[in-house]
This record gives C-alpha cells, sequence and structure tokens, in this order.
C-alpha cells in the first residue's frame, strides 16, 4: 500500500469492465460494504458523510420552499396498501411482509413500506378539513424497502435511504406546479450542487409511477452512455384523496377532493455521482458535497516547522471550507493516491521550500491542474478553484452526453445507432405503448423521458409511421 | 376556537389526570398523531422539527468527540441475533419478523432491528484487522421496532426513533472509559440544552441491557415525581467480540478480542420534555431545541405600520435567533393561547402605543415575567431572556426534584413513602437481587440507579440487614 502505482492498479478501469471498476471505487473508496442481509448494504462513514451533505443541502431546499419535515411508521397494514388499486399492484410483488411480532402471529399482515402515499393519505384524511388546512407540504427522510432480485451498492439495494415528499392542494393547477416545482428543485440540486447535467422530462404512461397520473424525470447520463434516473416527480390528481376519502370543506362550502403530488430522490444519486465524474484514479467529488474540501499534505513532514505550518494553515482552510490534514506516518505518495481515490477536490501540497517562498501548491482532482498560491491568498483562490472544480466537471459530464446523444429519423437508423452506440437516442414517438415495446424488443431500448424541450425531429413515428405527438429519449438505464 | 379561555379549557389539568394531560399536550401542540399501525406513531412537523433540532445538537456533541456516522441495514437474520446468547434472550420476545418477500417465504426469517448490536459486530469482523483499525467510533440515526404491549406516543412506541453509537476499543479501560464519556455527554446536552437535571448512574445486573457488562443511566424526574431514563450507555466487554470472532492483531502481533460499548438516545427524550417542563396552559420549550424562540404578535395589526414594523423586528431577530411572526387574522387572544400551548420561550409584543415608544414587550412562557424592552436593545435583551428561560426551566425542575427526593433507613419507612409519595427514594442495598425483588413486590418500586454520588445513608441494607455495598435510588418509572 505504500506506493502509488500499487493502489491505482488495485482497480480495475472502467474501459475494461464499467461494473467491476464502480464496485472497486465503492469498496476502495470507503462508501459501502455488503453485509449479510439480502440485498442490503452498509452505508460507510464516508459514504454516510456525502449522504448527510446531500440530505442538508436539498432538505435547506425543501425548506425554502415551505417544505415541512414528518416521520411516518414503517409499517403499512395490507389493509391500507390495497386501497389504491394500481399502487397496490405495483408494490406488492416487492414488498418484504412482517408476520410475526415478537411471539404471536399478527391477524393483519404489515408491510415494510416501499414508499409512503398510504400512510401520509391516512394522516392527511385525519388533518385535513378546511381549504384553509392547505396546502400540506410535507417531506420525510428514511428507508423503504423494496424486495429486488438483484442488487448493485447504491444502484438497487432492496433497503434504499430517500426522502419523499407527499403534498395536497386545494387545486389541481397547483398540484401540477407542485410537482413541476420539485421537479425543478432536484435538477437545480443536481446541476448546482452535484455538477450532473440533467434532462427533464415526462415518462411515458408505461413507466409512470404505480397510481400517479404523471411521472415526471430528470435523467442523467453515466460515464458509459447509461441512464440513470435521479430524481421522480409524480402528480396524482385526486384519485388517492377519493380511495383515501380526504375530502375538505371549499371556498364555496361544498367537499371536495384534494390533489396530490408526491416526489423523491435517494441513494442512487451516489451511484450517479461516481459515474458521472469518477475516473480510473477513484471517485471525484463535486466539491458542494465533498466530505472533505481540501486536503492538506505536508510534503517532507519530518522537516523542522513542516507540520506546524501546514497544521496552521488547515485550521486557517477551516474557516471558510472543509479542510483536513493528513499528517500520518503514511508517505506523501501514498496520501496522494488515498484522496485521489476518495475523491478530495483539491489537494494542498506544502513542504520546507514552500515555506520558504510563503507559497504552496493546490491540485485539482478533476484536471490535475497544479496552480502555485501564496499563502495570503488562499481565502480567494481555494473557493475559486472549489469553483472551477465544479465547472470543469459539469463542462466534462456534459461534452460526454452531447458526444453520446444521437438522433434517428427512422427505426433501422434507431436500431443500427442501438446496436453500436450506448447513449441517448432522441427520435418522434405517436405515444402508443405498441411503439415502445417494438422499441425494447428490437431495439433494446427503454424510453427514458419525453423532454420538456421538444425537439421536431420529423413529423411520424419511426416505428410505426403514424403522425408523431412528441419526441423522445431512448436509452439503457441502470 | 377564537378566545383563550376556549382553548385552554380544552386540556385536562396535570393535577386531575397526569396521563390525560400528556396525551392532550401531544395532540394539542400538533407534536403527534396517532396512525393505523399498532403502536406507532405519525411524528407531526411541530414535533419533527424538535426531533431535528435534537439531532443537530447531540450530533455536534458525538462529532466533536470523534464519532462517525453509518448507515446499517434495517434487518437482522435470526442467526445473526441469535449468535450472542444473553443479548437474543433480550430481544427476541419483542422483535417483528419478516417472513416473506415479495411472493416468496424466506428461507430465514430477518427480524426488523430492535438494536444494532449485531450488525455492527458483523461489520466491525469484517474491517477490523489491526490495533491500528481501533478505536472504532461510529453511530447512526435510526428507527427501531420494540412490540410493546402497551403505548404511549414518544415514551413507549413500537417503532421508536434514536441514534445508536457502537464503538470497539483496544483495551478494557479505553471502552470503560467511552462508556462513561457517551453518558456525560448525554447528561450534559440533557442539562445544558434541554434544562433537565439528571442523574447519573450504574443500573443494577437485573435492570442491565441484555448482553451488557455495565449499563450506566442517566434518570430524570417528571413534573409528577416518576423517572423517566433518558438516555444509556452499555459496555460490553468483549462478549459480542468473542461471540462474533472479531479480533484484532495487538501490538505485541497477537490476535486480540476488542472491547465494546453503545449507548442510545430516543425520543422518549420528547416525553422527557413535555413532562418536566410542561404546565396547565401546554408545552414548555427549552430554548435551545425550540423550533420557535420568539414568536412576534402584532397587537392592533389592522393600524397602520403595525405588521410592517413587526415584519422588519422578526427578520432583525431572524438573523440571531429563530423567530416568527403571527400576522394570520386570528385574534391575538387566540394567538396567545397557541404559542403557549406550543410552549415557544418567548413572546414579543408590538403594537401602536409601542411603536411609538420605540419598545415592545418580551413575555417569558416559563414564568408570565413581563419586559418592556427598546428595540434597539434587542440584540442584547433576546439572548438573555432566551437564557434566562433555560435557567429558570432548569432550577424548576431541579427544585421539583429536591421536593420529591426522600431517604429511607428501614424498609418499613421505605414502604410508607412509597405508599404516600412519588419521587426518587435513597436507601443503602446489599447489591443482593432478592432484595431489589422485595422492594418490587413490597414497595412497588424498582431500583433507578446507583448513583455516581454515592451517599452513606447507613451500614446496612434496610431489606435484608446484612452489610451494605452501594446508595441506590428507587421509584416508579415510565
Amino acid at each position: 500500500m505504500a506506493d502509488k502505482k500499487k493502489m491505482v492498479e488495485a482497480i480495475t478501469s472502467m474501459e475494461e469492465d464499467f461494473a467491476k471498476w464502480y464496485t472497486d471505487i465503492v469498496k476502495k473508496a470507503d462508501l459501502a460494504d455488503y453485509s449479510s442481509v439480502r440485498g442490503c448494504t452498509v452505508v460507510r462513514p464516508y459514504g454516510c458523510a456525502i449522504w448527510e451533505n446531500i440530505q442538508h443541502d436539498l432538505d435547506g431546499r425543501f425548506k425554502a420552499t415551505g417544505h415541512e419535515n414528518v416521520m411516518m411508521p414503517m409499517f403499512i397494514p395490507e389493509g391500507l396498501l390495497q386501497k389504491e388499486k394500481d399502487h397496490v399492484e405495483g408494490f406488492a410483488p416487492e414488498v418484504a411482509w412482517v408476520t410475526h411480532g415478537g411471539e404471536e402471529k399478527l391477524t393483519e399482515r404489515l408491510c415494510v413500506r416501499p414508499t409512503s402515499e398510504t400512510l401520509f393519505c391516512e394522516h392527511y384524511a385525519n388533518i385535513i378539513h378546511s381549504y384553509r388546512d392547505l396546502p400540506k407540504l410535507y417531506n420525510q427522510w428514511c428507508s423503504v424497502v423494496r424486495w429486488e432480485k438483484t442488487t448493485r451498492p447504491f444502484l438497487r439495494t432492496c433497503e434504499f435511504w430517500w426522502q419523499e415528499g407527499h403534498t395536497m392542494h386545494e387545486t389541481a393547477e397547483e398540484a401540477m406546479a407542485e410537482t413541476e416545482r420539485m421537479l425543478n428543485v432536484y435538477a437545480d440540486f443536481c446541476e448546482e450542487s452535484l455538477a450532473i447535467p440533467v434532462t427533464k422530462g415526462r415518462k411515458t404512461k408505461k413507466e409512470q409511477f404505480a397510481g400517479a397520473e404523471a411521472t415526471y424525470t430528470i435523467e442523467a447520463m453515466m460515464h458509459d452512455g447509461k441512464a440513470l434516473q435521479s430524481g421522480t416527480s409524480h402528480y396524482f390528481g385526486d384519485g388517492f384523496a377519493r380511495a383515501f376519502d380526504i375530502t375538505f370543506q371549499g371556498r364555496d362550502n361544498k367537499p371536495q377532493y384534494p390533489h396530490q403530488t408526491s416526489w423523491g430522490m435517494s441513494t442512487r444519486i451516489i451511484g450517479a455521482i461516481i459515474m458521472t465524474h469518477g475516473d480510473n484514479d477513484g471517485l471525484v467529488l463535486p466539491p458542494a458535497i465533498a466530505p472533505v474540501q481540501v486536503i492538506v499534505v505536508p510534503v517532507a513532514q519530518h522537516k523542522e516547522g513542516v507540520l506546524e505550518k501546514a497544521g496552521e494553515i488547515t485550521e486557517k482552510l477551516k474557516s471558510f471550507c472543509r479542510a483536513k490534514m493528513d499528517d500520518s506516518d503514511n508517505s506523501a505518495g501514498w496520501k496522494f493516491a488515498e484522496y485521489e481515490m476518495k475523491g478530495v477536490p483539491l489537494r494542498l501540497e506544502i513542504g520546507p521550500r514552500d515555506i520558504e517562498q510563503n507559497q504552496c501548491v493546490l491540485l485539482r482532482r478533476d484536471n490535475r491542474e497544479k496552480t502555485v498560491v501564496s499563502l495570503d491568498e488562499l481565502e480567494a483562490k481555494v473557493p475559486e478553484l472549489l469553483r472551477a472544480v465544479h465547472d470543469g466537471l459539469y463542462q466534462k459530464a456534459l461534452a460526454n452526453r452531447e458526444a453520446r446523444t444521437w438522433t434517428a429519423r427512422t427505426f433501422d437508423e434507431l436500431k443500427a445507432l442501438a446496436a453500436e452506440k450506448s447513449g441517448f437516442f432522441k427520435t418522434m414517438w405517436c405515444g402508443d405503448e405498441a411503439c415502445e415495446l417494438r422499441v425494447k424488443e428490437e431495439a433494446g431500448l427503454t424510453s427514458r423521458c419525453m423532454p420538456f424541450e421538444q425537439e421536431r425531429i420529423g413529423d411520424v413515428c419511426p416505428i410505426c409511421g403514424r403522425p408523431a405527438t412528441t419526441s423522445i429519449i431512448w436509452g439503457r438505464a441502470y
């Protein structure tokens, strides 16, 4: 472990085996570990610190838009889950069932929540009486369970952590505006804090959330060209409200059904960060959510004054960013490799010669650019470089997406592209599920979304030749 | 709901029915609501905001003492739970069992974690290899499930939210020091942030955590004289390490077992806050964890300039405390009652005459003391009054505890006191469980703790007459 080469060799290169490269990073950057619980992982301190930063950032955005947090039970009685027909059909096959409490057999099974619409609805029925009680803008941070057959850390696990917003509104228009607003909150978060460009759009009926009238999504492209659905926002109309008998007295004094939304983002997004920004030296973290933004590595630290100066600089850095010094007795080379693996955005190197000249070296993780900086300028230069890392990551990801986005005007063209390339494939579409299924069967692609930014690629659906109603993006997805 | 009297009448007085008073506050201060899930509650936005403040405060104390957060699976395979004999005996009777995932019956049942020692141990066995890997100082925030027969919001629910620290150390001494250190962190938090005086001590063997070698506790006294165990810290020795085969290479190059602790504090503490500080007008919140520290109530708000000035003051307050203005069209009287019910520490009243005189009225929730304060002095006066509320609450709680603490020198004296009083009863004790059981049977009291601050009340155990080894506190507990 003492030299850089040795550590770097230990990661599979992404060109060789992208899936293996991914799990190597999860393991070697100390993000997560396997457990003996089927499909469940242990999120280790470094992974957990990333998630805490994500939570903190998102939670601030939710509160700034008027949302409040609540904590709901983790169990849903079977009868409650069954109240909304489409919803139970979508989720019942993949839930974990509690049948015994202590030594007694339960009279009604409880499922461990796969999502909490039903619990929120039961509560809303208790607390919503008048239009004055609306809107209700609730969110919860928790873990949920879905009995997945194949799992991968962060991307798909039987238990995962997330937030789920559930809101109730007086009118359909308000609920639709909320659905869109929260999709924008997610998109802004991805672009501003994670440096991940996303495509906003609507899911096809086939890919819609169980019980929703409309599902909006943000789709990100991973380094290998595959798509990752990074956050979704659903409009429910009054379907659940009717099923759960939630009514309120309207402004006209008549009973009405409220209109509902839900929206969620999960620990999957950590998988998106890895696969958007990571490279063959390991993780690369966007500064906004990096647990350590600047790692201070003293060079020739046994020499007089080096550790003291490095410590002093670290304290100074801590007043305006998340900084840490590694003064362990590992070699500088080992430390370089270690914090590259962990994706720390900036490395600050300082040795005896630097001290003499009142300077240090700052190295960007994203492009390895070195800058010599005067110690008097740190307060200005470090934030500037952190912003540069963010912008560099964003531009690189955007360039990858642009290079891997193709347009097809015929079905043959789509099939040929799909056979050769990995990325986003744009076509027109008639809106018929039959065509969507043919694309799946014959081109191996699923619909990612009907983008909000519509393009006019042609007039007809290239699959069936009938008039097109929308442009659509196809891809392969995680 | 429009006048104060009506609202206040709606709460049962604590002298009339303490249990009803408690649940009235939970409901009317919008802290929690019942759900159709057996023994589980919905924690509403106001209750959740209190818990978030508690989390934030405690988490800062954990991080300041070098702890890191992780996230473990919520399930424990039956075989894993059974590895440590005493532990499984303690918990198996009260866990919820998952027997089916989706449509398939599981080959091994999974319990929903009642506590996570076993999961942490499994993980520690994977990641601890050398003395250089120690200590491991981990914590997690999550909810756990224990199948309780009778439940009450916050105090005892089948699912509750908590943090559980789990640490591993090279030596027994280090682990014991950690056990004590974390008990002190809890005690300091209770006294400094919750204004709840606590008694630190050790639990008797009978009351010890399942699988622990020693359990330390902080015991708080509620308004009615009953005790509430508010936080516990356990020393495990190397019992779990042996059961889970966790070894590390010691400084002497030989394999050794690490020494372990765990410690937890839960949403129960919200019950402690209610029952320590609450009064017949509702909740009274210690300022450090109050979601709103100052509620601004404009008086005669329809008069010109009142709302503007009140809004301006609220913005100013927000720069140094958590402030909120209620400019709804409810009457001032209704607002007064509402925020008293919600326990907001300070009320700021401002009307046209105050504005003329560049002043406002600040009213303390704890003792209803009014202070007229110049608008130019808010930045100094508000923090001062918040501190005064904290101190006032602490002193009142301490006085209650002192007034309800009795010393008994004979068993008859103890029984007579227990029959008449509610509070803490101090005696000497021989350390024999037989005597502890007699106190339970004949006086209806359980042991709360053997306090760290030992007293010499006499030389013999008043129950059996044999030599005493310790002083002990008895009581009735939530």
